[in-house]
């Protein structure tokens, strides 16, 4: 006799990109007034002369964040500002959120006002207002649900899909930082569990534990963007890894790359303490998630207007696609990108 | 000795609408695009000719939902519809959601897929898109968090806030069946965890049922009342239940109110059902939550142009404040109305 079982396919075997892959079947795009749906940093919604963007994020209590070693106030500021990244890399000014947020009752209110005063104080950063949500006791832990719109004239918005042959690949501020500072946490908090009263030593390592803890959204590279009159071919904000989200751009450009491991900007901090942890720091800087910098193609052109500004590097440039998606190691081996992810690092 | 104990003030102790005034002193609306921050169905955004409406709603399982009888599908529906529930109840049209989504992993992909199928449905039937969100897993339970944006131009938005006295109240379709769905699903499913051989008796009752399970929004309505030339002075949805909902406007409005219980409109079913839990169908009518109907009040003069209309009901009138927030029972007597809601009655 056969069976009619139902089918049971474990989330796990899809994989993030897969499930969300497998998932934007389900999208729906038939309004005129959607002009990007699934697919980028944020979605675009046509509002006459301007753009809208909109983009949302969760954040889970023992997936996204551990409450062990990440302050609520912190936790309240960087739900904010990870949404505030995707708006930025869209090339658009954030002007709103909305923040939604399911708390279990073994949080008092002195929480939540923690988590809310890192809300508003990232809002006050950024001059975006608070402008909704909503509040739910939940049955176990914490989560915490964003949501930002941002606006930009219609013709002022970067997708990750305009990258073109011979535009240079560019990515602000340095890489691997908050992976790294994160492995710190980890680190101490193992250390705390196995004996209670060794106090963490984090002395010293303020700027990776500050990547980590408190980042910081792209809103003042989009500013001298515009100042220097430079519109970027692509852009994606560095939220994944450097590898995955520079494939990101190659896939919906259909364009190779070539980046050069010489070029890719370590901060001197993050160099030493991956170097103790055993780890390559081009490695941490490639796969390490959590910069919230953004990475852009420009035109050649446009070369002279940024190569005097500090906090921009430029790593490489697009190929055509059959060349492939390349890292050029310092000893002029040209290797396979892999989107490796930092999820996969740990 | 003086401890300096830190404070800690439980949560339930706030009550919902205590929670939502006290984070409320968190918001911020200081850029000019923002019309209308927290404290209507929807925030309110500049977008030059039009504003554009944006709500967002929070589901957690074992708080507003159950999943022994709550099918997938209609959750995933349900989800979206009472976003746009408060879309329409700006009177705007609702035009793109966003849906984020937390799922333990004792979900298969096909509890997600069905899911999506009833969120889909209800972006064909409404004539949304779906533009984007977040998936992730969680340590427990499943959340989902929709975020619904409308339009309409700038003239057309109305507030909660806009009743003027001797205005007449209006609620459309009927009252408390979402309620009394709910009680039936609640008994049905204590019988079957006493005695799991006992099949549900739920035959008859599908209008009820459906109310609970597959509400609408009120899309018809802003149509209609778009048809007949009616802007609205006020209006709500009937989320909290129509005692709690009516309070928000003339607390909003600053003025008092006087309905009638012989004009609520219950549906005969719900009627018939309730008395057999031996509740009041008034009662359930006044505080039983999630009709979804729309509460709205119009000017007098706008009174022959709907009058006709069937599926809007003409409940009250708005009084000045002095007057106080009146029910007037059947023998005339008049009570004032307190803000119950149907989790109170639970």
């Amino acid at each position: 006799m056969i069976e009619d079982k139902p089918t049971r396919t474990e989330l796990s075997e899809l994989g993030e990109f897969g499930l969300i892959n497998h998932l934007a079947s389900f999208a729906r795009s038939e309004n005129s007034s959607t002009l990007k749906g699934i697919g980028d940093d944020a979605a675009v919604i046509d509002c006459g002369d301007k753009a809208m963007v909109i983009t949302t994020d969760l954040l889970v209590e023992g997936v996204h964040f551990d409450l062990s070693y990440m302050p609520f106030k912190h936790l309240g500021y960087k739900a904010v500002v990870v949404n505030l990244s995707d708006v930025y890399a869209m090339n658009a000014i954030p002007t709103q959120i909305t923040v939604s947020l399911a708390m279990s009752n073994r949080f008092p209110l002195e929480t939540m006002e923690e988590l809310y005063q890192g809300i508003r104080m990232a809002c006050d950063m950024y001059g975006v207002d608070l402008i909704g949500g909503d509040t739910s006791s939940s049955k176990h832990g914490l989560m915490i649900s964003v949501t930002a719109v941002g606006f930009a004239p219609k013709e002022d918005i970067v997708y990750r899909s305009g990258a073109k042959e011979n535009d240079l690949i560019c990515v602000t501020g340095d890489l691997g930082a908050a992976y790294m500072g994160l492995q710190l946490l980890e680190r101490e908090k193992q250390i705390f569990l196995e004996n209670p009263e060794i106090q963490p030593d984090l002395e010293g390592n303020d700027y990776i534990l500050e990547r980590q803890l408190k980042p910081e959204a792209g809103k003042a590279t989009i500013l001298k963007l515009k100042e220097l009159g430079i519109k970027p071919t692509a852009m994606i904000d560095v939220s994944d890894g450097l590898s995955s989200d520079l494939l990101h751009i190659c896939d919906k450009s259909k364009v190779g790359c070539a980046i050069y491991s010489e070029k890719i900007p370590v901060d001197h901090l993050t160099y030493t303490v991956a170097e103790s942890f055993n780890l390559d720091p081009t490695t941490c800087a490639l796969n390490g998630g959590e910069d919230y910098e953004l990475l852009f193609t420009i035109s050649q052109a446009d070369f002279e207007k940024i190569k005097d500004f500090k906090g921009i590097s430029v790593i490489g440039h697009i190929t055509n696609a059959e060349s492939g998606k390349m890292f050029i190691t310092n000893s002029n081996q040209a290797i396979e990108l892999t989107a490796q992810g930092w999820n996969a690092m740990n």
